[in-house]
């Protein structure tokens, strides 16, 4: 690809990002729009332009992002939505440091000096298939073998490693006060005083789990042990109270119809209201409601005598307890009474609870062995895609798009960005999927499902976009020459890297320009919300539901930002420009988040900042990448002291080392000097302890509360 | 070797063992050795031979060991002694059931075939040298090449694969069992009342370490918490004690000798009580008491006041609270305020306290880094004891003792067991050495440095002896060989076995024999005890001292039994006839162990059992070693269903993993079910806490006991 057409799709980019944050100047302006803008501050109470001048500015959104402080996003969005600031800014923090220093340096360097002239001239392996462009000027690649320059490269390599190394270390250590602070508030968190017991054994004769649970529990805590909190098997519960919360909101919806049109709606009893005996909708969902209630207390009764399983969750009186309790071996035998910090009750997956823990372990192996083959059977349409990006294949695959082809600007434009759209469809069907695999693990709560989702997406795609995408087209015949010498893999990847260079430039510059476009200007939503509204939605409940955000969705948000920090780092010494584009993806996303992390998305869960030490390891997992390959690339340059990497790369593993000894645990469990704090007021046991009934088991009428605090497992999700 | 030899010197070792056997029936009988044969009954105050018959029969001992139960052994030795004849039997039980099933079918399968002879006429690598005797026609190298014949030993590999997870699974569970029985115990035992706390960070200004943590963990603990003992800085306060100590024991030695002799004794007051003015000892030793009781006040209350350090030991109420404690994460950095159990006030190594967490880290993988290099520079001289094994080498390096060699039995005798007893010898060398390297990787606990002692030892035994000699003179042969296929070690190893199959034979052989034959006559100590006690000894404590037999030293025993154990592993198929030494070694060592764990060794601490674990990680590693060593050897018979012991190996992992999982965290820490259970009286903290003070600070005089709850590292050893 030529330099031009390069900076024509950079230009394209931009103008499109341009057009898009002016639209959503516009439109976040028409009240009709609010709940697409500003749903997290309506649903936290606030007015949704508190604060912000009503000026037709189009930066305004950004003087209020810059200006809003972390305690902000805390108050707003939680921890967890800060530690991903913390998370942008760091790595905006290495590229602008990295790049401050090395830009000025390695480009003059690359620039005046003649490698690929002379490589060329020695028809040896070349960058950009020979034709050599502006870009390979400014890459390492034009560096001549055994130069002395390399020095300025290794010092590079150097230099990013030790700003990595020290933001990191700041920045672990400032989520880590953040987590405590968030633990050791004194409102009364639920979580705080549960913890959740899994894998009990049978009780003794003439008891039921619950009876045991309590004896074994109070024995223990004879004076903090509160009450427990059976788990039981309640498909048939749920599925009783899902129907009762439909009725209702056809109930619902045919008064507001009545209330609208003033005639009484009818519909028919038949399948999906096609067939049937024609009736009058309120009285016969009005009946439906009276049947279906009759039949829930009677189900629920028979889930809390007959249905108890072996988990529960069991409550104290106070904070430490909990969180002691929590971290403590409570049977000899490791693989009965395991606990857990309870999570969250919204995180909670009940149907999960009950898996035991080899069965656990042994789901976990199989799922992770199943992912290994998606991801290996994935790298083969991958593979496809990097082989047909020339627009010459798509042609003659599909010849009725040459007119439009002709067009120069169309042209330049298709040729840089088809194969990339290409890969972004593609990687967007798979999150689902892993989220599924990563439940049926047996992981009792969401934000660990969503931790475990995130980690295996960050495998795949480094695998198979970066490693994949790399190596290409070639991939066969790498693979046989790795056969032969299987520690020669990185030496492979290092001299593939160069070749695709203005492939992933290219491919950081859409992401970063029509991804945060989209993001800020929520076109999408904004389209669905209208339709939705117009023509679909009759009560105030479903109205609500149409502009319901949703959170930030880190399972794939994490690893979308660390396929662009491997890709960022691998390339930053070899074409040292992709650090600015490293700054301006991780600049303007810290932005556009802020905006809609303080406005629009609705955490859906707190985990208060676990996923901290899973993008910790990551960004060192990518760092260490990153030096081996430059370990590689540097000797495809003949340079002899390539072996001072050494040292580096056994760094960052010390490093890692460190790092885990000193902080991980803190994320693991709460510390007990941070349980210890005071509370504002006495908790409320009682409420506390409802908080953890499903919907589908608490009765109707709280005044008359019959539970007898066994609790059933509801899908909550 | 011949057979014929083979036969001899099994048949002296038989002599020798009924020799010092009967020697030990005649001796024990005679009062005035009474605390050489009976030591741990006398300390526990009961009748040295009670309930034992005081006949002649030289076979009685026998009877005794076989009719104590566990619980006797529990009662007189503890649960760690008890866990050492769990270890015992159940090896036992592997190497019974294992025999009972595979000589009857493998020893006529090998013997009715002819290999050896086949091969002996290809001239093809041969066993024995080419002169092959009786033994090698019992063993599998006997066994055509690729014969059907072989199905029998893979299917013996197979079955003592399965016994030995049965009986190591039934063994855990009981183990596990016995632990939680004693922790359970309702008699007071200091350390379920503490937890060792280290890595304190500086107090703040105008606070004392004491003080700071009496706060920190008040604020945590507001309702269990007792007090806390700070660890001090104290070589000065033990060094004036131990010279108190040595002039009050002197004191009573002169005032003895005067009570014996009616002539005040003199002595000189310089070097060495050489040189120097001659003075009434008596005199001269009151005075110097008095001088250095007044110091040892004045070092006290210093010590306290000035020399405080960042660890101590932290007293609670009760025990769930402490087990509690020990297990949960107190501080958000995780590198500070680090807690462990308590060990047992005996046990604590006060020195390594003070040690901080990523100083320990180091200090350990240097430990390991340098063990390693010793195990590597050991190899070489165990080389060369290999290389002269044979008589006629060492007539050549000695020659006088050519006459005696001329003689027959004196020459067989010789020639079966040089070789053995040069490694014996050497490797009683190393022991003392490993145990003060594992004291320097910082460990608190003087059990732990034993786990770790045993550890390096058994890497030791394993890679120097067992390797070492196997390969033996074609070492660097080998090495070379190695070298170009890696993944051909074991494939080697196996093909060097039956070689040394007799070397092996023998060296089992003697362990048992002469070495629980010395072990049960107690020759030596009593020799030491009688010449002390009629040359030097003058007052009882002076007596008492000489005849201390000390604890069952697991640092060496473990890790000698564990070289038999791989050993008989690794022959149980080549040479089936090993099985027979495994059961008399394992099987001749329950019973005399147990006749001095009840009446001799005085358990030096309690640690409740956490050397199982240890013990079981390395049997079965000795069991996967020998699975490996098997399927390269049956690859050698060309025999192609070899295949088939990769499951068996890939079994091992996972019975591992399992074990580990279910039981491990239990010894590690205390399950809270088991400390829960109530105590029979109500704990004197007071006595508790004094406990732990350390000799050189407690107050000389306990009424006025002025401790302000610091206490100083005494180095207890």
């Amino acid at each position: 690809m030529e330099f031009q057409s390069f900076l024509l799709s950079f230009g394209t980019s931009a103008v499109i990002f341009l057009v898009l944050m002016f639209l959503f100047t516009w439109l976040s302006r028409r009240p009709g729009n609010v709940s697409i803008y500003y749903p997290n501050r309506i649903l936290k109470g606030m007015d949704p332009w508190e604060g912000s001048s009503l000026t037709r500015n189009p930066f305004a959104w950004i003087h209020e992002a810059i200006t809003s402080s972390e305690q902000d996003v805390v108050n707003l969005s939680g921890v967890d939505t800060a530690v991903y600031f913390v998370f942008l800014s760091t790595v905006l923090g290495i590229y602008a440091f990295s790049g401050v220093l090395l830009l000025p340096i390695l480009l003059p360097l690359a620039a005046t000096d003649d490698g690929i002239k002379n490589d060329a001239k020695n028809a040896t392996d070349t960058t950009s298939k020979g034709t050599f462009n502006q870009l390979d000027h400014l890459s390492m690649g034009n560096i001549t073998k055994k130069s002395p320059r390399l020095w300025a490269f290794l010092g590079g390599v150097y230099w990013i490693s030790l700003v990595t190394y020290f933001l990191l270390w700041k920045a672990y250590n400032h989520v880590s006060t953040l987590r405590a602070q968030a633990l050791m508030s004194d409102e009364v968190k639920p979580e705080q005083f549960a913890i959740l017991v899994r894998d009990m054994p049978s009780p003794p004769d003439g008891q039921t789990q619950k009876e045991f649970i309590d004896s074994y529990f109070r024995e223990i805590y004879p004076e903090t042990f509160y009450r427990s909190l059976v788990v039981t098997e309640n498909n048939k519960v749920n599925k009783i109270w899902e129907n009762l919360e439909g009725y209702k909101k056809k109930l619902a919806r045919a008064e507001a119809i009545n209330a609208a049109t003033n005639t009484r709606p009818t519909n028919k009893t038949g399948c999906l209201g096609l067939v049937g005996k024609q009736v009058d909708s309120i009285e016969y969902y009005t009946e439906l409601i009276n049947e279906s209630v009759a039949k829930l207390e009677a189900e629920q009764k028979a889930v809390l005598a007959e249905k108890q399983q072996t988990a529960a969750v069991v409550f104290f009186t106070d904070r430490v307890t909990a969180a002691s309790a929590a971290q403590s071996l409570h049977c000899q035998m490791v693989d009965q009474w395991t606990v857990t910090e309870a999570p969250e009750p919204r995180q909670l997956i009940w149907k999960n609870l009950n898996i035991k823990l080899f069965s656990r372990i042994i789901r976990q192996y199989f799922i992770y062995f199943f992912v290994a083959l998606t991801i290996l059977f994935y790298m083969i349409p991958i593979a496809f895609v990097a082989a047909i990006t020339t627009l010459e294949n798509l042609q003659k695959i599909i010849p009725f798009i040459k007119p439009v082809v002709k067009i120069t600007v169309i042209k330049t434009i298709l040729e840089s960005y088809l194969p990339q759209i290409a890969l972004i469809i593609f990687l967007a069907m798979l999150p689902k999927f892993l989220f599924f695999l990563s439940k049926t693990e047996g992981i009792p709560s969401q934000s660990h499902a969503v931790r475990a989702t995130s980690g295996k997406y960050f495998y795949f795609s480094v695998l198979n976009v970066f490693i994949g995408v790399t190596l290409g087209g070639t991939l066969f015949d790498r693979l046989k020459q790795i056969e032969k010498k299987p520690n020669s893999i990185f030496g492979v990847l290092a001299t593939s890297l160069p070749k695709s260079a203005t492939f992933f430039l290219t491919y950081v510059a859409l992401k970063f320009f029509a991804g945060y476009g989209l993001e800020l200007s929520r076109i999408i939503p904004l389209i669905i919300f209208h339709l939705k509204k117009k023509y679909l939605c009759k009560t105030e409940a479903e109205v609500k539901e149409a502009w319901y955000p949703g959170d930030l969705g880190y399972a794939t948000r994490v690893p979308g930002d660390m396929l662009i920090l491997t890709i960022t780092f691998c390339y930053s010494i070899i074409a040292p420009l992709i650090l600015v584009f490293g700054v301006i993806y991780f600049g303007l996303g810290w932005l556009v988040l802020r905006n809609q992390a303080l406005k629009v998305y609705v955490p859906s869960y707190e985990s208060y900042g676990r996923m901290w030490p899973h993008i910790h390891t990551r960004i060192l997992a990518a760092l260490f990448l990153f030096q081996v390959v430059m370990f590689g690339y540097f000797g495809t340059k003949l340079f002899v002291y390539t072996i001072l990497l050494v040292p580096l790369i056994v760094a960052t593993l010390i490093f890692g080392y460190v790092c885990r000894q000193k902080f991980y645990a803190g994320f693991q469990h709460t510390a007990l000097e941070v349980a210890s704090r005071e509370l504002k007021e006495r908790p409320d046991l009682e409420e506390i302890f409802r908080s953890y009934i499903p919907h589908s088991l608490s009765s109707h009428k709280p005044e008359d509360h019959q539970f007898k605090g066994t609790v059933p497992c509801a899908y909550l999700r």
